[in-house]
């Protein structure tokens, strides 16, 4: 009973919050972001103290290597932090904007006007820099933020957190707009999650077992960016030099991310051909491929591949590879197996090229270039908050525009209905 | 378990009907509109006795006489039914809009498409109207549909859902695109509201406990049509006359919908003069008064007004009034009691007006008309869903646009990521 009024009581205030921000001018949210960015360098050594107890003590649990990978803090990622502040700062206000606007024959006005939405919920896992990546967002698209990060970081968001909201109230912005739950009890999420009355969306930033227990456990609207199992597919009608490099871009130039392709489809008739050119590049880059049986007869030392294999976000060298009979059969596998992230064709027919854009229900569809391009910046849209695979409100990259709401404003003269 | 694997069955047939859907045509979807609207016509005399043996049903059971009413067919609502069917052929159609388009500079096109959800459930209540009206809409955006009605509705639904699905499958639309879950079991909504891997988003049409109980314990997105607690701010600078017909028409026109008014905020400058006039009209449109303490000073006679009566979403000939100290007093009220959906100002300040506008924080803030055109008509955005007040993805009228998604789709010339 006691957390429920802490948490609450935290809540009502980052509401209140929320209010004051939705009036502050970009001038001063700018400001803001850049006090911000210059109280994390000139405190980066107490940051990396606090940080240092958090990995200390992760490291007497026994966490996993690549856990405490992604805990650490250093100068560089410190600094790579502030960074983060500054560019948003640089992005264009989408507070405010006038989406449409048009007259009614009565004479009303109606104006369709960008607002933020309120308060935004993050719930993230064991990266402190998510702490001010997200707070930063929020601030700029208008929103008040209540964060909550894992209990292995307490230390580290507790640090960025204190320094970031205090910075951000000497340049005009409500304190309470940058908040944190800091108690380590998970009942703290389970309450937050259920204050439909205090925040308006919750955004989880983690790994598959957090969004999903987000989304089961939230009465409040959760826009889930979850994995990214990405396909490309070498049609037919493909130049085949072309998809040799989109295939070795979109698997091997960073394969740890949610853009990758994790599977290789491959048109028969192109298969003889195709395979086993791509398949001396991949291994060249120390790919490890799994295949159909049809992949097997052209890449006889390949391993099989099995239905497990077909839903595997492998962030890592390896690469499942099947060969389909037709583009509809391509599109279909797609549209059962993948994640709605990102999915790429390459063909020089454009009746096929259209059908696969049109039909594949994913939230990117690229023809003849690389899945690595979903990407916020890459799109010009500028950071973002992650690439939603929900398709209510954002689909694809979150940035500031997705962070954000409308409201209509109708402008009359006494208008009444009759 | 025999449920589940029905409900199963059903929803896996929905999905793949949806992908079916979202690649027809126009052309298709208004011819299928126009033959759902003549087959309902046709088929008005069985219609009607299904409902009849609801109604014999209820009263049974001794529902309510409004619960008897809403559920009560007659010819002229057969008829409105197919009548709505109709205006919705002759909307034009969403899908496959290009809401943005933009080239990169490395040559990649980007484009911003309108495409359907995919699976839209309805969860509603004992209307049998909402069968068709929800149906035509879905249809209409490219969106495949799953209803499950108020069980008191039942064989007026089956017969509804019938009749427009075999009409709509002889138009060319894949029969399982309009599908009901026709198990009157509680079991079977909760299941619907769980599966996530067939359903894109819930929408639930009916009163406050069905809404509650749906965003409670679904794990599928939800959006929601709350209440109206609706106000209008008569200001200090507020041309009288123009507040008069607006406190009436927006209290008085048709009190049962959720866009009338609930609650008056006067200004106490303009409360002396105002509130005697009004309060005389309003007596003659016999609606009841309930005041805070300063407005009983002027209107002796009035109830006093609790703290329950400014959340209350009265849908009748009651009026709950108040006067203020300020604008920012009466902005700071609505946004505390209000639901988020429609609230106006009359003034003729332009400063305090835009004040109001920015900072209510709801669908629709209005400046010297009535709250009574939130709506999809009124707007010019053809018939709605509801008026949404949640504020992601859809918020005020949820009309054909709203019951869309977007999908980028990304066209090169082989580039890959540096």
């Amino acid at each position: 009973m006691q957390l429920k009024d802490k948490v609450e009581k935290i809540l009502e205030k980052v509401k209140h919050a929320s209010r004051m921000l939705a009036g502050v001018s970009t001038k001063n949210k700018n400001a803001a972001l850049i006090a911000m960015a210059k109280a994390l360098i000139r405190n980066a050594r107490y940051i990396l103290l606090c940080n240092a107890r958090d990995v200390t003590a992760a490291k007497r649990k026994g966490l996993s290597d690549a856990m405490i990978d992604r805990l650490k803090l250093t100068d560089t990622r410190v600094k790579a932090m502030a960074e983060s502040l500054r560019s948003v700062a640089s992005l264009k206000d989408p507070v405010g904007d006038i989406i449409k606007q048009w007259k009614r024959p009565n004479g009303l006005l109606i104006k369709k006007v960008r607002v933020p939405i309120g308060v935004i919920g993050i719930v993230y896992e064991a990266r402190p820099n998510v702490t001010s990546d997200c707070a930063g967002l929020c601030l700029k698209s208008g929103n008040a933020c209540i964060l909550r990060g894992g209990s292995e970081a307490i230390h580290s968001n507790m640090a960025i957190h204190k320094i970031i909201s205090q910075a951000a109230a000497k340049s005009g912005i409500p304190r309470e707009a940058i908040s944190m739950i800091d108690v380590t009890d998970r009942e703290a999420v389970e309450l937050m999650l259920k204050a439909d009355n205090f925040i308006d969306v919750i955004i989880p930033r983690g790994g598959e077992s957090l969004i999903k227990y987000v989304a089961q456990n939230s009465t409040i609207p959760v826009i889930k960016h979850y994995k990214g199992v990405c396909h490309l597919y070498v049609d037919k009608y493909a130049d085949l030099t072309k998809a040799i490099s989109i295939t070795l871009n979109a698997k091997v130039q960073r394969p740890g991310v949610c853009n990758a392709i994790e599977t290789l489809l491959v048109h028969k008739d192109a298969a003889r051909k195709f395979l086993p050119d791509v398949a001396r590049m991949l291994a060249d880059a120390e790919v490890e491929l799994r295949g159909c049986d049809k992949t097997r007869k052209i890449l006889r030392h390949v391993k099989h591949a099995t239905e497990k294999d077909w839903y595997s976000e492998y962030l890592d060298l390896i690469l499942a590879v099947k060969v389909v009979d037709s583009a509809q059969e391509a599109i279909d596998f797609i549209n059962k197996y993948g994640s709605g992230h990102s999915d790429a064709i390459v063909t020089k027919n454009k009746k096929v090229a259209d059908e696969f854009l049109n039909k594949v229900d994913s939230a990117c569809v690229y023809l003849n270039a690389s899945t690595r391009f979903t990407d916020g910046h890459e799109f010009g849209l500028g950071a973002e908050i992650g690439i939603s695979t929900d398709k209510i409100h954002a689909r694809g990259p979150m940035a500031l525009e997705e962070l954000c709401t409308y409201k209509y404003t109708i402008t009359g003269s006494g208008q009444i209905r009759p």
